[in-house]
């Protein structure tokens, strides 16, 4: 198994039935079409799958799904970050009995002021309570969505506190001075970006590759980002066809790729995107980047 | 049974033990001790609570502890919102089940850019699946530490669509505009505040009166500030006292209040307050308000 999360993993978006529970099949086809594209892993329930929006029964009930379609559990990572750390133990257990290792956790979000002690003490306590030396955590940081910044100083004690149990850091933050940070702060860590358009800068600069959203749709284009130079521009226009909220116009983009209107629904809060907003976008994509084959 | 939250309800701290789980012989005594100073009721598992820090079975066990303790069902009301619109409706159901009616719901508090619909929706998903006429909810609107703010008109939607069963919000925005502007939107609502000065203000502007965390070391104070116009200003001053952050401040004082250390305790991501700080705060409040019989 590998030790952290590394090369193009997919941010993978949750198709839901009309009664909002989560549609297995959906999401096991669109899963094996991902990795058929040489993605390297999928990561359930992160913030473009909605994962605060789904319960711990939820998501263990995805992966048992998932393995059942074929999928290896090398090739899974889960959102698993609580604001409660002692439902995120609950989770984690669970989930590493089922056999996925590698665990993406947000820190506590609600208290949005706690000092960096208190961050590290939450990871430290879900570690602690965890006790299980098969985990890997990847931190997450996303502080314009969470509202919660891991300081670079917190992911480097945990790592020496933990060593490889603390495997590395999701940023999306989008600020590449934040990567280098993370990067100066804890070497032995894998850092990975969110966003798409610094995946070529990222790995320059010792990065171990990519967890993001738009490769749910454009997996090929992402691949490109780790050899092709030209990639980058490609990307920026292909990011900027996703009308904000982002998520919503990704998984309509999807409907349209698929063929498959469930697509289109999200969780709420989130309200899905205007109707034709996916069928839109996915006709310009497709003069930008190579059509799905 | 009272049809929504009136009077002087306490924001109820949560005693933790060494090992994280909850004190509830300790946090019966103190309930126990603030309805016998004429609090009205108790909410449990607010921010002042740390709520969000707790799981769901954490707060089931919590409230059926305390009615073995003799505390009434109306007596109690209960911190119910979660990301996930499914895990309110679970713990909001097996509540009912319990007794208590009330709950205090905050807003999905991840995505903290969703629309207004998809707050709406998010409310509804939850009065929905719960599917009771028992039920009597309290938004709650504390946008400074949850990310996210319910807009006046969501609540004059929610209250037009299940009358009764949107009992009313507690706002927590300490701005007393947006107080009138709940008021001004959904008249037959009941609003209460939990900014603790702000209480006989928003008496006389039609609120219904206060979900407070400062009733947990100065219960007559806040009911002073039902009918003494003297009492805003040693309320001011109390506040004062407390160094931020508020929580464990809070919580120092009544470790020092009750001579159990143990209420020093605070769940990750928050830190306990330095030692000693509960003592020095103390020793002022009693200079400024009438000693603890």
């Amino acid at each position: 198994m590998t030790e952290s999360i590394r090369g193009c993993w997919v941010a993978i978006a949750t198709p839901v039935t009309a009664d909002g529970s989560i549609d297995h099949a959906a999401l096991a086809r669109h899963g094996t079409w991902l990795l058929e594209q040489r993605c390297d892993g999928l990561v359930l329930f992160g913030t473009t799958g909605e994962g605060p929006s789904f319960s711990a029964r939820d998501r263990l009930d995805t992966i048992a799904a998932l393995l059942g379609a074929g999928i290896a559990p090398e090739q899974l990572a889960l959102g698993a970050g609580f604001p409660c750390f002692k439902d995120s133990i609950a989770l984690i257990r669970d989930a590493l009995a089922l056999g996925p290792r590698h665990m993406l956790i947000l820190p506590p979000y609600f208290y949005r002021d706690a000092p960096a002690a208190g961050l590290e003490a939450a990871f430290a306590a879900i570690l602690d309570g965890v006790n299980d030396a098969r985990v890997r955590a990847t931190l997450y940081h996303i502080p314009q969505v969470s509202g919660v910044a891991i300081p670079p100083e917190t992911l480097a004690r945990l790592r020496a506190r933990y060593g490889t149990l603390v495997a590395g850091l999701k940023d999306s933050s989008a600020d590449f001075a934040q990567f280098r940070a993370f990067r100066a702060a804890a070497s032995d860590a894998t850092i990975v970006v969110g966003n798409e358009t610094d995946i070529a800068r990222a790995l320059a600069n010792g990065g171990g590759g990519t967890i993001c959203g738009m490769a749910n749709i454009v997996p090929s284009l992402v691949r490109a980002m780790f050899d092709d130079p030209g990639a980058e521009t490609a990307m920026a226009g292909a990011i900027a066809l996703m009308r904000p909220p982002f998520l919503p116009s990704l998984k309509s983009v999807i409907a349209a790729m698929t063929g498959e209107p469930g697509w289109s629904r999200v969780r709420p809060p989130l309200i899905s995107a205007p109707p034709g907003a996916g069928v839109a976008i996915m006709a310009r994509l497709q003069d930008m980047v190579q059509p799905r084959t």
